[in-house]
C-alpha cells in the first residue's frame, strides 16, 4: 500500500516538499524509493506523526485511533484508510466523484471509505439523477488485495502448490483459497451479515447521502489478486430509466468507464481494472424480473480507487479548497 | 464427463449388464476402465446408438439432435445432458429431488437441466412450502468445468504460466482466465441476457413448475475448477419465513446439506462441494433490505449434481418406475 501511494504521488505530481515514511517496528530501517531516492522508514509514534502537513494513515483501525489525534492536534490533515472514524457523526466520508461537497468542511480528518463501498457508490451515484433509488442488491467478487499483502501472498503460494500437484499447508483461513472462494471472513453480526457487508451498507448510505437506502449485499472473496467486482441491481421508486439513459449517465460520469459490448461479448474484468483509476461498468440491462430495476456488473482496482487513489484525490481536493491550511 | 458417469455407475451399483462407450472420431479406439476392465470407445452414429436400453448423451445439442431420435426409435430411453430438448413442450425436465412426479411420464426422453439451474432449484424448492415465492435474484460464481475439460485445462495452463511469472498466450477466450473472472461467454440476447442466464430463467421455471416466477440472474465465470456457487435472494409474496424455518426446511430436504456456522465463520465453498452429490447451503439470513426476502449462498458440484449425477439419478428412478421398459 505504501508503494501504491508513492507511485501515485509521482504519477500525479502531488506537491511533496518533504516525505516521511512511518511504520511499525517490523519495517523500521527498510527503504522505499521515491523520485529515484531511497527514503528510510521510521517508527510511527505519537511524536513522529507531529509536525506534518498531511498524514496518510493505512495501518488499520487500532493504529489510526492511537495516532491520528496526535497528528491532528499538531496541525496536520489526516487521511485515514482505516474504518476507525468513517461513521463518526460530523466526519465527512468522501468519494470525490460522488460527494465532493463534503470536502468543504472544517474537519481535519478525512477517512477513506471501504473499498467495496467506494467502487459501488462511484457506479451508482450517476444514476441518482435518473430517478429515486430505493434499493441496491449487490454480490461481490472480492480480490485478495483487500486482505492485504499477506493474503495476496497466500493466494500465490497456495496456487503454486496446487498447480504443482501439492497440497498447500493449512493457513490462517479456515479453507483453502487457491481455486476456491469463500464468504468474506469477517465476524458475522446478529443479523447474519458479516462486517464487510455491514460496512458496505452503512458507508454507502453515508457517501450517497441516502440514510434510508435499502441494501442487500453478499460479500465473497474470490481467487483474484487485486480488483473487486460486483453485480449490482438498482431498484428505483418507479419505472427504471432506459438502458440508454443509464449508459449515457455512466459514460459521462467522472471516474467511470463503460465497457459494454454485447456483440463482442466484452465486459469489464478485474484484470482490465487492475492498475486503472476508473471503475469499469458493463452488462447494463433492464432487470427482466422487475420493471423498476436495472442490473450491471462493475469492477474497480481495490488498491487504487478502493484505497490509495481515493486518499490522494481527497488530499488534492483539500489542497485546492484550502491552500492555506497546508504550509 | 464420461469418467464421471463410469465412476457413478460403480459407486451407485447401477445395474449395468453391458456397456457401450460411444464418442466422436477423435476418441474412437481409446479405452476407459469400467469395473477394472478396459472398454474401447466406438464411433457414435445413428446405427451404433440403436439396440441399447438406456443411452446417456453428453456431447452437445447438435449431436443430441442428430442421434437421439434414432436411439429412441430403436426402443431406448435417452437421458440427454444437452440443451437440445429441455424446453420442448411435453418433454419432462426432471431434478429428482424437486419434481420426481414428472418421471411418471410416457416420455422416453429425459433431458438433464442446465447445471446452474439444477443447483439453484434443489436449494429453492424446499422453500416453496414456506410461502409463495415471487422472485429470485441470483449471481453466479461458475467454475471452469462448465466449459468442459478444455476450459479446465486452459485455467490450469494459464495459472501455471502466471505463477511462473510468464504471460500466458492468447486463448479462445477474449480475456485471460487465470486470476480473473468474466461475464459468462455465451451470446447475449436482445434483452441483454446471455444464453446461460436465459437457460437459468426458463429451465428453473419449468423444473419448479412456476412458469411466472420472476428471476434476475447474472452469470459469471470465476477461476475455480469444478463447483458452481450462487448467491440467491428469495422474495416471497408476503413476509418471509423465519431463518429457523428456512434452515429447517433446507436441512430436511433431499440433496441439500446446510453448512451455516456463523461463530466459526464456516460456510459452503466450492471446494467443499467438489466430488459431493449434495448442494451445500449457508449464509441463510433475512434480507435486511426487504422483509419479504431471505438470502443464502449455495454451491454444488457442476459435474455431479449439475450433470452426471442428476442423469444417473433420473435413470435409477425411471428403472424403478418402469422396470419393464428396460429389458
Amino acid at each position: 500500500m505504501g508503494q501504491e501511494f508513492l507511485k501515485l504521488f509521482e504519477e500525479r505530481s502531488f506537491p511533496v516538499k518533504s516525505l516521511k515514511l512511518l511504520a511499525s517496528e517490523r519495517s523500521v530501517g527498510k527503504t522505499l524509493i521515491f523520485k529515484g531516492q531511497p527514503v528510510t522508514i521510521e517508527l510511527a509514534t505519537e511524536e513522529s506523526v507531529k509536525g506534518i502537513d498531511i498524514v496518510f494513515f493505512s495501518a488499520g483501525a487500532t493504529r489510526s485511533r492511537a495516532l491520528i489525534p496526535a497528528a491532528i492536534e499538531s496541525g496536520a490533515i489526516a487521511i485515514d484508510n482505516s474504518s476507525a472514524f468513517r461513521m463518526e457523526e460530523g466526519v465527512p466520508l468522501v468519494v470525490p466523484e460522488v460527494n465532493p461537497e463534503k470536502l468543504k468542511s472544517d474537519s481535519r480528518l478525512f477517512p477513506v471509505a471501504n473499498c467495496t463501498a467506494i467502487i459501488l457508490t462511484v457506479a451508482v451515484a450517476p444514476l441518482k439523477k435518473l430517478g429515486k433509488i430505493d434499493r441496491l442488491i449487490v454480490s461481490t467478487y472480492q480480490s485478495a488485495s483487500g486482505g492485504g499483502a499477506s493474503m495476496m501472498q497466500l493466494l500465490e503460494d497456495e496456487t503454486k502448490a496446487v498447480v504443482a500437484g501439492e497440497v498447500p499447508p493449512p493457513s490462517k483461513l479456515n479453507t483453502r483459497y487457491a481455486f476456491n472462494l469463500f464468504s468474506h471472513n469477517t465476524p458475522i453480526n446478529e443479523f447474519g451479515y458479516n462486517e464487510e457487508e455491514a460496512k458496505v451498507i452503512e458507508e454507502s448510505r453515508k457517501i450517497l447521502g441516502m440514510p434510508d437506502l435499502k441494501i442487500n449485499v453478499t460479500c465473497v472473496r474470490v481467487p483474484i489478486l487485486r480488483a473487486h467486482t460486483e453485480t449490482v441491481t438498482v431498484e428505483f421508486d418507479g419505472p427504471a430509466p432506459s438502458e440508454e439513459a443509464v449508459r449515457e449517465a455512466l459514460a459521462s460520469a467522472a471516474g467511470v468507464r463503460v465497457i459494454d459490448d454485447r456483440t463482442a461479448n466484452r465486459f469489464p474484468t478485474p484484470l482490465d481494472a487492475s492498475g486503472q483509476g476508473d471503475v469499469l461498468v458493463g452488462r447494463i440491462r433492464q432487470d427482466v424480473s422487475n420493471p423498476n430495476a436495472i442490473s450491471m456488473l462493475i469492477t474497480g482496482d481495490q488498491l487504487l480507487k478502493g484505497a490509495a487513489l481515493n486518499a490522494v484525490q481527497i488530499a488534492e481536493e483539500v489542497l485546492k479548497l484550502n491552500p492555506s491550511t497546508v504550509a
